[in-house]
């Protein structure tokens, strides 16, 4: 089953990548947006049946591996194969 | 509106981020997956009403900057405010 992982930074968490991307688009002349946040998606399979043990499995690669959970939120999305 | 871009490598570039985490993983334990891909993702708020106008603002900020399309693909998609 495909799972799709989005993580991004904390509320309040300093985003420097966010800010660059901010600095160079008004030099390049784009004005009517605010608020640039960057985020990391991690896509892969995992070879199970169930949607519950899939979620638990992708939830522990987050937690030991994938997320530092002190200054990133992390969303798990379940793509079923057809 | 709230805008949010992924970003991923496209088919066939090396991933050296995935082939890193798939490594880690193995190592510790986890085996019931495969196909690792990383991707990135930028959240923004375009201030205008028109959805039309708002993909397209995005859509050139993506091809200005926020996008190698050599190597990446993306995808845009646009959140309403409530």
């Amino acid at each position: 089953m495909k799972v799709i992982v989005n993580i991004s930074l904390k509320e309040g968490v300093l985003d420097p990548e966010g800010q660059a991307i901010d600095n160079t688009l008004r030099n390049l002349g784009f004005n009517n947006f605010n608020n640039i946040r960057t985020g990391k998606q991690i896509i892969l399979n995992i070879d199970k049946v169930n949607d519950n043990e899939v979620l638990k499995e992708a939830d522990k690669m987050c937690q030991e591996l994938l997320v530092n959970t002190v200054i990133e939120n992390y969303h798990i999305n379940i793509i079923k194969d057809k």
